[in-house]
């Protein structure tokens, strides 16, 4: 069994639509390589209540939790305050964050940033190498930075603390028939492959209604024997399948 | 107190990374306008138990629910049989969804189309104006497709039958200076006006960390009172605020 993940994203600004979420894609595909199975993902306003209970109920639930938002210097940024209160543990100021931001900020380092260095007791930090304001693991909750690319960062040093599983292999193939068409065919093929996931998704192309179809699974051969199995349907629906390999 | 909403995004190739959701976004910002509260988001797999617990929580807590995916023709689009399980309600074929698809198949409508037309028993359709394969609506839980400009124009067909709140008013104001400078200025300036959410993010630009700052609240007055506080405090730190009102 490959480990489950949960990610957690939190801000308002994802919820009231002002900014577009790009982590729950990132996350799902990087885990997806490292073998990793993303089962959820939520989306909550900054309170602390609210991140306080699901953290627990995610945690207590799947392999690793992965969180974004919520690490900045302002009164919106409740997570470490909240992810300490999940595990009963108090914010404390770590000495090597304290460190790194001394380093970063020099005579800059006011109150308001000197906060950035209250972790939850126990935490092991995640290092930021692009502002220097770290992230932290709390037992298995990899707190990370909302913004993309800092968050891409941290997750990407800290990939040695996960276990991982066998990478999901997949393939894609497109067509132009319509899922009424295959439907039932396909679901025969599903039915010959039951470790392979079998996902079609109909999707608007130059205006036209194209039909992907997705194969994965963790093992090469039965993907490519699914794979194959789907194209020749497709053929003999009068459908020309373009496959994909990734 | 305005009416609250959850959004069920249903779809493996979410959760894998294929796909980029948008659908959270469109309905949190529509909802927004609306002055309904998207209070929280999910995202999980086309797996029947899981979408039948997490409807009937999300329905339980919130004033609305919106799914968006797993409506199609095929083996992976369980979310109209796991809506009736959840209400403890058959699967019944209805009449007028029935007729639509006849309408627009004619002799093309094959066993696989014509499941489309199975609804739960009590629902109520929702049009759907591309493909006629319609959403419904039962109790609380307004089920739409996955295909984002399909899942749009359904959400129009319905907006007649929600009960709108007070429109939430927004302003942003971009700058230069970063959270560690202001954040106690603007931790007093939140203080002040508590009917005010002020949310603060950072976010890159061309390679460079700007901040924006979003006042939101349902009172025009008091949006525009914290503007101007939140303006004139950036001022005061030597930055030039630009003010988007929307």
């Amino acid at each position: 069994m490959n480990p489950t993940a949960a990610v957690l994203i939190i801000g308002n600004e994802i919820l009231s639509g002002r900014t577009q979420d790009a982590n729950i894609q990132y996350l799902g595909k990087r885990l997806s390589q490292l073998g990793i199975k993303l089962t959820q993902a939520r989306v909550i306003p900054d309170e602390v209540p609210t991140i306080v209970s699901v953290v627990q109920e995610l945690s207590a639930n799947h392999t690793y939790v992965f969180t974004t938002g919520g690490l900045g210097f302002t009164h919106d940024d409740r997570t470490a305050e909240a992810i300490a209160q999940a595990f009963h543990v108090e914010l404390v100021e770590h000495p090597e964050a304290l460190r790194l931001l001394q380093a970063y900020y020099n005579d800059r380092l006011n109150a308001a940033r000197r906060r950035m260095a209250l972790i939850p007791n126990g935490a092991q930090l995640i290092p930021n190498l692009i502002s220097q304001s770290p992230g932290f693991q709390m037992e298995n909750v990899f707190v990370l930075a909302g913004v993309p690319n800092i968050m891409q960062v941290m997750l990407d040093s800290v990939v040695n603390r996960l276990t991982q599983g066998a990478p999901i292999r997949y393939t894609t193939i497109q067509c132009h028939l319509t899922e009424g068409v295959i439907a039932d065919a396909l679901t025969a093929i599903q039915q010959q492959h039951p470790d392979v996931e079998i996902g079609s998704y109909p999707h608007f192309q130059a205006g036209v209604l194209n039909l992907g179809l997705v194969m994965r699974g963790t093992d090469e051969q039965t993907v490519a024997a699914a794979t194959k199995d789907v194209a020749d349907m497709i053929r003999s629906f009068g459908g020309e399948p373009t496959i994909e390999n990734h």
